[in-house]
């Protein structure tokens, strides 16, 4: 891609995505212009995905732009934040060919659709390497309210939303190491990052702990007891399923390894306050997500354990990261 | 590198970045929070940067940070913004070694030192594609005094910073097409984003557009243009060149070309109205940054003209883009 075709590439898909804010300037200035709004505090992250190390080369482009997406934005549901403004850096290989692009584009516009997040900048590069986009993702909450991974109290009840296991068993479902699986697919291709969740969680003051389950269960329930210096025991028993993660497993149980260890679920781990246990309840009713009580969080010095049914600890292979 | 690696990697040479704002939390969250002034606007810029397209892979590592950081805080210069944060998006090949990472982690704090920003969180991910690295930059300034490329009328006078063409000239003698000139070449690997100067201009209102010289002063002063529907005409001979530039243009004259069309110089190219022209001189001596007058903006409908030394319009061939 020679930097005149960028300018056009931009113009033709980007920039649509980028007229709803004056800020944006159409793309066209040096930086973006963002309003922050009194006692609001800005919440950023960035993540980069490259093409088969985070996502499949021979996904559809509109899937690529979901996971993209999701993933960021499930960063910003961690911590309760409302998103306002995405910016695109995209690496396209020198091969890409422009139906490609514009199908991204569309799959782009429709994840951010919901999330009250625009396209305000970013750039657009060829390389001669693979795929790869990263996003930053702005959003806003107020600082008393934001969530962390620091909080969690020895006693505090340790929850999911949702349901875990899905995008790795997705994963392996795409790459032909399990049967086909669509519900688990697109679990693993479009995460659905849980804002009003997080959000609710942060603003009601109902939990002292989240982070979103990416590297996998067990890992990131690892890294909220590491920043909260705590441990955490989970029942296995107690872990939500899906109905084809369940059957999947009793098939092969050597799975249960894949449910607490894969990650891609962009789920969300919070730590509850007893007192707090029926309010959080309540909520998953109110926002129709199942929520779960899947843990305890205790005194340092045990990690994170899993409890079998016979309540033996489980031994789990290679725990916290599968990619392919 | 497995994600075991990533977390050492960060911990070991990013989170020392990180430490002097507690909302970075030590790289420890999902996401940074960020506290913005009252009365201050937020300013945000994104680039992406891959090895042997926007820099050369056999740079050193101190280098290729300085490139990366000079180029992003380049664009917060251009709007006249107070950098406060960067987001680092590193995408590591493979096989890259762990002193590579330390040096580049070096060369990075130091860019970073005198601008104001602080690393505030990022990502870590190995490609099996080239180097690339996205940053993401955050600045502040109030709205009514930000910088963009439009606002020139038609009467201003052109301006640049420095001197113009070096960048360009240093990617020749850094890949041997030129005689080796480390002066040159330091100003292709290590940008000086004139930070000092682009918030003077904009908080002393004494610009009415400004971009940074990036993808070369033609191509640039043209943004301006399309941005403020004008026109520019720029005197070859008022153009400053460096002493080496000098030499160079005066063995070899077809380098010219490359002085209007090269790239990477980083400097500003602003427009000045004439009540404002002596307050633009004076604050280029009390800033000690050379600032000089080389057009003047006209009536939409010409483009970018450069006159030569005999006021005919120059041919310049391929304005605008110059990788390798």
């Amino acid at each position: 891609m020679t930097k005149g075709s960028e300018f056009d590439i931009i113009a033709r898909y980007f920039k649509p995505l980028a007229l709803a804010d004056d800020g944006a300037f159409g793309l066209g200035d040096d930086a973006a212009i963002l309003n922050v709004p009194n006692g609001q505090h800005l919440v950023v992250t960035s993540d980069a995905l490259v093409a088969d190390v985070h996502f499949l080369s021979t996904q559809s482009p509109q899937d690529i732009a979901h996971k993209v997406v999701g993933v960021n934005l499930s960063d910003l549901a961690a911590m309760g934040a409302h998103p306002r403004a995405v910016f695109l850096a995209a690496q396209f290989p020198n091969d890409i060919k422009e139906p490609w692009i514009a199908d991204f584009a569309l799959g782009f516009a429709e994840a951010l659709a919901s999330s009250g997040a625009v396209l305000m900048g970013g750039d657009t590069v060829s390389t001669p390497g693979p795929l790869a986009f990263t996003l930053t993702a702005l959003g806003f909450q107020a600082q008393k309210h934001v969530l962390t991974r620091a909080g969690a109290n020895v006693g505090d009840a340790l929850f999911v939303s949702g349901t875990i296991g899905d995008g790795a068993l997705g994963l392996l479902s795409a790459t032909g190491k399990l049967p086909e699986h669509e519900d688990l697919y697109q679990r693993y291709a479009r995460p659905q990052p849980r804002l009003a969740l997080g959000q609710a969680l942060a603003e009601r003051g109902l939990a002292s702990a989240c982070i979103d389950i990416s590297d996998g269960l067990i890992a990131d329930v690892g890294h909220i007891c590491e920043q909260s210096n705590t441990s955490a025991t989970l029942e296995y028993s107690s872990i939500p399923l899906s109905e084809s993660a369940q059957t999947l497993v009793l098939a092969q149980s050597d799975l249960k390894d894949l449910i607490v260890g894969g990650g891609d679920d962009y789920e969300l781990a919070f730590t509850v306050k007893a007192e707090h246990i029926a309010a959080v309840f309540a909520l998953g009713l109110e926002l129709d997500v199942q929520v779960t009580r899947i843990g305890l969080v205790e005194a340092p010095g045990q990690g994170v354990r899993i409890l079998d049914t016979e309540a033996k600890v489980m031994t789990v292979s290679s725990p916290g990261f599968h990619h392919f």
